[in-house]
């Protein structure tokens, strides 16, 4: 019963329907019973793909926790709109449901000063202080991306207790995965996850189950490392300290799996020569923006090749079949260094390129080089030969191939580590670097040889 | 207290140290008790790194629990060289202690058919019946990455009951982040978090509080849209069901951030130019066989390329500064190209192309190749028109770059949307030919031009 595509998406139609029925005409008592099995998610889809239905019909008879959770899912810079379709009364009761980090993500995308201030304005006391505290943190930090809210507990309960509390606070549990046990001052002692309370025996004094070991973060460790650590020990929360151990939020591997994803897009598009946050779907003119800057910088690198062309015109003009032949030389080299540097800026990414196993991947790039260059360039030496017929211009052809493809996966390798060490993002600047060097010595040996061999060339 | 680099690899250096004294010297009751909070994938750390000591010196003192964890975080092909070193029956008492999906994998890497026999033997016949069913499904399906361990529980039990029944049964909970409700034919019924169990009052029947519409993957469900609905619905773990919508498996969210991160690095290695599964610190021959094949088809691409330009040698004695200037069109032309399918492919693979917005993205393809290759074309076009000072050169060099860079954006569009269409991974072949329509139309284009306009650029 392997469904087909078109079966898919036809039960998908069939669900946005019922749900949007559901929305727009169930008796409140219906829509309020239905709601516990609907995921906000689907109702902010419904939002942005119903054009002719008004947002503000779908989402008013919702409650506000509701809301606040659709909220929660939009993106950054459109979260104030949907907020701004309500009453002013109704925003602070639905910001008041809001989570901390999702409140200071909605603040920090916001341009316009003045309906920044109408909005902080509707935060209760406690929120604007703790959204203002993590603002402060840089947003590709832990800090950046943690959440204020956490059950933290005292080490004098047992687990049954425990339970008695958490069934009090019922509503503050949501997302929780684990409890963190702090003493007075706030300083992280020990943690314990659900499956550590709903295994252990009513009567197990809660010092005994907890792990005082926590594995934590601090505030400004960068995201990627946090991301990676959670894959590493197969996290799902990660509790956040500051410098003095203090217990100051924690982060959720749904959170991180967003980070994955949005660093992966990152990287991809740097590598492909998009500058800036570019969206597939976006306007015209952020694609302008995203693209144009790096499309004028690899101009003045091809007109840095060109020029090298120009230098060799009076040998190109006695053997003109060499204008024909040279871009196979540079375009296999740009070929080879860009697979290098892929493997390389994707290792760096990932924390598997370190000292030491640094030399050993540079000499196996070197070889690569070599041994493709080998091979590549002996079917084109042999290819030249054939075609004109000039044993030279298949020498000349194949040598200037080999060395090519040499410098091009050295360079795949040297570039984005030099530039890791230079603290520059290799995704985002490796790529024309490489194709610099390989057009440019591609052309430089290519034809720099046939001038040599001139003489046996004509 | 911001740390630097230097301190944090000190310190993780005397971590390493500090675990590798308590595996060789401490007593065994020190060994169980520090045990408790040493992760695994440290462990597993220090047998890779530690060249000078033997990595059964450093395992052998674990208990079997312990080393079935470490097997378990190791890589696929790995698994078994780990186990190996240990004799016969104790391999056993550790791979009974595996989860299933981890076998699966162990048995399904195993290439060495005597060995293959050996490990099968080895396995009770409850694990085989398992491992089995896991290696029928395709690697890349809901049911390639699940686990059979999950907890079920029929609904007739109460809050208390059910805590009662967890502590019971305490070891198999491990990793659990749900409970299921099944019928006693396995029928899925529905869901309970943890943190269901935890918030609700003793005497609450598990029927009141259960999610009868359970999110559920189906076992032939590929597993990058089973990756985007946990990331879609900050999902912990999802069930997943056979066709008669019996519970089979469950995946957690740890499999699905290892997911996320392989899928991607797959689709940059694919983007770069590389087939096949290469690992940046691996053997020379797997970097030879994941690199030639694609070198070779984009060899006969440059071939194809340099007959377009040997097509206009006759063209090119006449005027030997176009044989500078023509790697400039189909470099950027390239660059373009690259751009667009980039964003194409990334959206692609993120589920943001569709239907609705297919021709709306395709529009702005089209027009942001027009606007930057006129703008790009623009400044080529003056450039060479001071160079050269001949007018006609540059408007031959500027037209061409605005229809070459058109062809590449809509090109970068157009590929990856019928390799989609034709089910072929867009990462995997875009690059090729986009680059050919580039370099071939660059060349046509610009040489074509020339040879139309040939009197005025003598």
């Amino acid at each position: 019963m392997s469904r087909t595509e078109e079966e898919i998406i036809k039960e998908e139609e069939a669900g946005k329907q019922k749900l949007l029925d559901l929305l727009l005409h169930a008796g409140s008592e219906t829509l309020e019973e239905q709601l516990e099995d609907i995921h906000p998610a689907d109702i902010l889809e419904l939002v942005h793909s119903e054009e002719e239905t008004d947002p503000k019909q779908l989402l008013e008879r919702l409650p506000d926790p509701i809301i606040a959770d659709i909220i929660d899912e939009e993106d950054e810079d459109e979260k104030y709109e949907l907020l701004k379709l309500f009453p002013e009364e109704r925003q602070k009761a639905i910001l008041e449901k809001m989570s901390s980090d999702e409140l200071a993500d909605m603040v920090g995308s916001m341009e316009d000063k003045s309906e920044l201030t109408k909005l902080i304005g509707k935060l209760s006391d406690e929120d604007r202080s703790e959204v203002s505290q993590l603002l402060s943190y840089p947003p590709d930090t832990a800090g950046g991306i943690m959440a204020t809210e956490f059950i933290n507990i005292y080490d004098n309960k047992t687990v049954y207790k425990t339970l008695l509390y958490l069934q009090e606070i019922a509503e503050e549990v949501e997302n929780s995965y684990a409890l963190y046990v702090v003493d007075r001052q706030n300083h992280l002692k020990g943690s314990l996850s659900l499956t550590d309370i709903v295994t252990s025996p009513f009567d197990t004094p809660i010092l005994d189950i907890m792990n005082s070991h926590v594995r934590k973060a601090h505030v400004e460790d960068d995201q990627e490392k946090v991301s990676r650590e959670f894959e590493k020990y197969g996290l799902v929360e990660l509790p956040v300290v500051n410098d003095d151990d203090q217990l100051v939020g924690v982060i959720t591997v749904d959170d991180i799996l967003e980070v994955a994803t949005e660093e992966a897009t990152e990287d991809i598009h740097y590598m492909g020569g998009l500058s800036g946050e570019e969206e597939v779907d976006g306007p015209l003119a952020d694609s302008l923006r995203s693209r144009l800057p790096w499309l004028v910088v690899n101009l003045l690198t091809a007109f840095l090749a060109s020029w090298v062309v120009g230098l060799f015109e009076s040998t190109i003009s006695q053997v003109v079949a060499l204008s024909a032949i040279m871009s196979i030389v540079t375009g296999m080299g740009g070929n080879a260094g860009t697979q290098s540097m892929t493997i390389i800026v994707r290792g760096i990414a990932l924390g598997e390129v370190n000292r030491e196993n640094g030399l050993r991947i540079f000499i196996k790039e070197f070889l690569v080089g070599l041994l493709t260059g080998a091979a590549i360039g002996g079917i084109v030496a042999i290819v030249e030969y054939v075609l004109h017929g000039n044993v030279y211009l298949g020498l000349v052809t194949g040598l200037a191939m080999i060395l090519n493809m040499m410098a091009a996966t050295v360079t795949g390798y040297l570039v984005p580590v030099a530039l890791k060490k230079m603290k520059i993002d290799p995704a985002l600047a490796s790529a024309v670097f490489v194709t610099t060097v390989t057009d440019v010595l591609g052309f430089f040996f290519f034809l720099g040889l046939a001038t040599l061999f001139l003489p046996k060339l004509i």
